[in-house]
Parts: structure tokens; sequence; C-alpha cells
């Protein structure tokens, strides 16, 4: 099964493809969606939309799983980043791509079984688990870590119903 | 000119088209998006993102004109209509209609000349302006005004202009 994870953000959203053959994890492709600075914020939000929709169209996912938010350091925030929440969530329905959502508490401690990893300790369990020695941006080790957490949570799931 | 307004909210998103011809504002056509409740938030957000650029295909609206929302009750009430608003601009970019926005003092200024007007005011004033005699929800009505604030925006920017 192949699985996109996405970490919205209104500056940077990160997007990570991770597979799972054989009872093993394995990288596919990552990356981040960014513009530049002076764009108009519809501009942007329509821009991680297509994006994603492009991802979608190009590797197959059968699964989206996309990071939670339930705080935010106030409300303009939490207002930028229900936009670009929206525009994720948009792309997946449009695509035929079913939705998962996880808390950073259960993707932390999914991944690096420790609710309050840094991001760098995240991505440094991210290239274990993936096998990789090549070097990520935060953002996109965050997504790539959203999808382990969804495998990982499909195992967990796949175990209880036994 | 044909003005598509929203009046974005996670429970019930109106909308209106209102048309100028020759100085003059007439009603084309309004309604609201809702949704059985039990439906998952994802499929809501996609829901109003379909329906909008199924409004969009169906009228050609040149320009979409919606609230903006600074101030919002809490950080949840914020993320909620952030993801409304996030479809409603990914589906206007996508249909490759304009974006305007107005904040809830310009609209009502704009619509009653009074800032602090009620929504029951705003309706009153919307069926004055556009010689309706028929009774529309209040969603609908603002979504209408958010319509003819931009094209009362425009005539100002075009007196501007000379």
């Amino acid at each position: 099964m192949l699985v996109l994870g996405v970490d919205p953000g209104s500056l940077v959203t990160g997007y990570g493809l991770v597979k799972k053959e054989g009872g093993t994890l394995g990288y596919v492709a990552g990356g981040k969606i960014s513009f530049p600075h002076p764009w108009p914020f519809h501009q942007r939000i329509h821009r991680i939309f297509s994006s994603l929709v492009e991802i979608i169209e190009t590797y197959h996912p059968e699964e989206m799983s996309i990071e939670d938010i339930f705080f935010a350091k106030n409300v303009k925030s939490a207002l930028k980043i229900g936009h670009v929440r929206g525009a994720a969530l948009v792309a997946a329905v449009q695509c035929g791509v079913k939705v998962f959502e996880y808390t950073p508490l259960q993707i932390k401690q999914s991944v690096v079984g420790y609710g309050r990893a840094t991001k760098e300790q995240v991505r440094a369990m991210v290239k274990l688990l993936l096998k990789l020695d090549t070097q990520f941006s935060l953002d996109t080790s965050d997504a790539l870590a959203v999808a382990i957490c969804h495998h990982n949570w499909v195992r967990f799931e796949d175990t209880l119903a036994v």
C-alpha cells in the first residue's frame, strides 16, 4: 500500500510518499510545496490543491494521511492553517483518495515513541525507518512521518482484528 | 458583470449571484450549500468546493466576492471557517474566476450604510436593492450582500479612476 503523508503549513506544505511491501516500509518520494513570497494568499492555497492533485495523479497513493490540528498560536494562525488543510482535503476527495487524520502527538508517538519529540528527532527516526542517508527538510520528514504513522496505525488495527 | 457572492460557514455556506446592467443591480440566483449532519468534515469541505464549481460552471460569473475573516470566537471556529474559505478559494481559482475579499464591516457599510447592522437589516436592504419580495435565508441574503458590496466597490473604483 502507498500512503501520501501531508504536513500542512501556510508557508511550506510538506509531502511524503511511503509504501509498505511485505511488512517493510520504503521511501517513494518527498518534498515541499512552496511559492514565491509575494503571491496572493488565494493563489497559494490553490497551488497547494493543484500540487497535491499532480502528486496523486503521478504516484496514485491509495490513502492520504494528514496532520490534524486542534491548537494554534492564535486565531490568525488557525485561519491560515485551516485554509491549507481545506485545500489538501479537497484534493484528496476530488481524486478519490481516502483521508486519515492524526494528531501531532499520535504521529510522534508512532514514529519516535515519544509524544514530545523534536522535529529533528522525528527526522532522524524517519531516516532510520526508511533506510535513507540523504538530507531532508524538516517539512518533508514531518510529512513522511505522517505517512509512516498511518502505516503503523493500520498494522495495529490489523493486529487487533486478528 | 455577474458576481458570485459567498458567505462561508462550516455548517451552511450561502451563495448569491448578482448582475449589474446599465447601472442597475439584478438578482440571478441564490441559495445555500449544506449537508447531512453526520457527514465527515472532509466530505463537507469537498462538497463546498464541488458545489461552487457547479454554480460557476452553470452561471459563469466573472468575479467572486467572499467575506474575509480576521476574527473568530476561538481557535476551533477559526480552523473550521479556514477550511471552508480554502475550499471556496480553490474553486474560484480552479475555474479562472477572480477573487475579491471584503470584511463584514465593509459589506454592511456598503449595503446598509451602517457597519454594525444586524443580519435581518442586511436581508431587508438586499431585498430592497434587488427588488425582491420572496423570503431568503439569512445565509443567502448575506451572500447576496457580499456580491452587492463588490458591485458597489467596483463602481467606487471606477469613479476614482475618472
